[in-house]
């Protein structure tokens, strides 16, 4: 080597060489994977094969570990492979559930959510209809013969609209929503609607990338045997389903919902009163707090309608916000009277509570933060 | 192929076949990036070097796009391998800065940040004792002729270590702490030893896994030029250093330790009030929420005598806590009148507030939600 080359640009153009034979091995196994995705269209198998992904990865941690890579990494990076075939088939074709396509009425269709769920009924060779704002004139047509009328309109006129509609649909057509308060509007739509009914709240937003491993929550609401065509489909996806009582179901989203963003909400807003501006905090920010800066500040690039529906969903969930208010004042008396003892009691049970999903969740933020900063930092 | 053999074996064959070729050329990087790091500690070259990843990112992603494969991806996939490399890195040897080793006194060094920082000072080449707290009896033989020593003990005992450490050190010896208050102890660490010092704050935990791109906060108490060195070792071990007043420290850490563990405690809190469980919790869950619920279970799976010293630290965080309250009872006018007009009002101050920086923090907290739902859901 003569001495004027820098000691480094050997190894590194044979990093560079190594790196195109790994992204040249990469287009193949799409190509590949791309094989398996037509096959499963074909053969209407569902994308995602979640006892097929779990084999797969315990193998290869082990072929890692067999040349001295780190298991925990070599799975990482294995997901990663596999997320992106199924990110790229979320642009391609996707099985159908049941032998005819049906007929879908989309309310609301042109929104995020629906716009997301026409494009999955499409790819699976569904028909779909819909129906915005602006369609009303025309409801009578657009219902008739329908299988399924999905409402996914904001909260606040979900009751309206599916009153509005049901007198138009089919009476074997199976009405669904998307809406994330379930238990008086179940009662409502088995009221105004005398055929199959399915309450559905898809745990995801709009701009989900893929519906795989999304989680679909389902309360069956009449004649479930009628919409079960409806679920399959979800799998067939690759989405999660679980099927839950409203009253249940209700509870948790107070919880859920309700209090997480009105927390988000108090902190963000008493930032904004102390005046200390997000970018100065990143400079001062370890990882951990870099990521709940992330996701206090993430709140805010959003539509306030929506998350003022959430917060103020309905009496039950504001009492509920009320009460953490008066918890809030019990918990100040510790910082007032500068209770150390106090606050460590506190915390102790509050550890209790949380039990082994506390270490848990150190283990999964802590894989996260550390990919926070490797990624953005 | 004969009619019994499942229709997906072949192309499965061919993707192992396919990965297990990656896993080679991942095994044969491995090697290569072990010369480049044998080179730059011969060499004292960072082990991190900025420019060199940026530069090669651009490249990769533009060769991952020649191959129909998604930049964004490849981008992560890249710093995921690199990532991997820094890391193996941190079990092997680091650069030094300077070219004579220094006698290191750590203090409180059999603690977890002692240790990380003993272990890395070692692999540098440095020499290095340790204090603990059965060690005062040789406090004078420990301090003999040292260049530095670094407090690393919890942070009530700080000052107290300090007084007591003080009179033994050499004249010349640097005095640094890694504490996370520091207007009162820098003052006092000048008053008691009349040579260089340098207050740190490192903004990361005992567990993290590699130093490269943490950040070290210093904020210089004398003759910062005989500490020079330190944080160039710093720098030689992939840190970011900031350098800050130690009263824009202390405003920043209210918020950013204080209010923000506070309010994760009051939110864990209340859920076991609520005696809703999280592993019930995590069945209702999309990937935004899952999230949110890790990073507040996760304090929990940590020490109570931390999280104490950090939200009741001194008077001045204490009262912002209190005001906090304030706060909290006035937002809560909003939940309690329903104030739907008065709630988006809010979230619309805050959002001008947040400015740029929440669609920011929307697109990288929307990445890492993705990661989380890819590797755990």
């Amino acid at each position: 080597m003569p001495s004027s080359q820098p000691p480094l640009a050997a190894p590194r153009e044979l990093i560079d060489d190594i790196d195109n034979r790994i992204l040249d091995l990469l287009q193949q196994r799409n190509r590949v994977v791309g094989d398996v995705i037509a096959t499963k269209i074909r053969q209407s198998l569902p994308i995602f094969d979640a006892a097929r992904e779990a084999d797969k990865i315990v193998r290869f941690r082990a072929q890692a570990v067999e040349r001295g890579l780190d298991a925990e990494w070599a799975e990482d990076f294995l997901r990663m492979i596999m997320g992106s075939s199924r990110d790229r088939q979320s642009h391609g074709d996707f099985p159908r559930a049941g032998s005819q396509p049906r007929e879908v009425l989309l309310v609301g269709g042109a929104g995020g959510m629906g716009s997301l769920y026409r494009r999955f009924l499409e790819r699976s060779g569904h028909r779909v209809r819909v129906l915005d704002r602006d369609d009303w004139p025309r409801v009578a047509q657009l219902a008739a013969g329908i299988d399924l009328a999905i409402v996914a309109v904001p909260i606040d006129v979900t009751a309206e609209v599916i009153c509005r509609l049901a007198p138009h649909l089919p009476a074997d057509a199976v009405l669904a929503d998307f809406t994330s308060n379930k238990n008086g509007l179940l009662e409502l739509m088995r009221q105004v609607h005398p055929g199959p009914v399915l309450s559905l709240h898809p745990l995801h937003g709009p701009d989900a990338p893929n519906l795989a491993k999304q989680l679909m929550l389902a309360c069956p609401g009449r004649d479930p045997q009628r919409s079960q065509w409806l679920l399959e489909q979800c799998r067939l996806w690759g989405m999660r389903i679980k099927i839950v009582e409203a009253d249940q179901h209700d509870r948790a989203m107070h919880l859920i919902q309700g209090l997480r963003h009105f927390t988000t909400f108090l902190h963000g807003s008493f930032l904004r009163q102390c005046n200390l501006h997000p970018e100065d905090i990143l400079d001062y920010s370890s990882p951990v707090y870099r990521m709940e800066l992330m996701m206090t500040a993430r709140m805010f690039a959003q539509d306030p309608q929506l998350y003022a529906d959430i917060v103020l969903a309905n009496a039950e969930r504001r009492s509920l916000l009320l009460e953490f208010l008066e918890h809030h004042r019990a918990l100040a008396r510790i910082i007032e009277d500068n209770d150390r003892e106090a606050f460590i009691t506190e915390f102790r049970d509050i550890s209790a509570f949380f039990a082994d999903f506390a270490e848990r969740a150190r283990r999964e933020s802590g894989y996260l933060i550390y990919r926070l900063s490797e990624r953005f930092a």
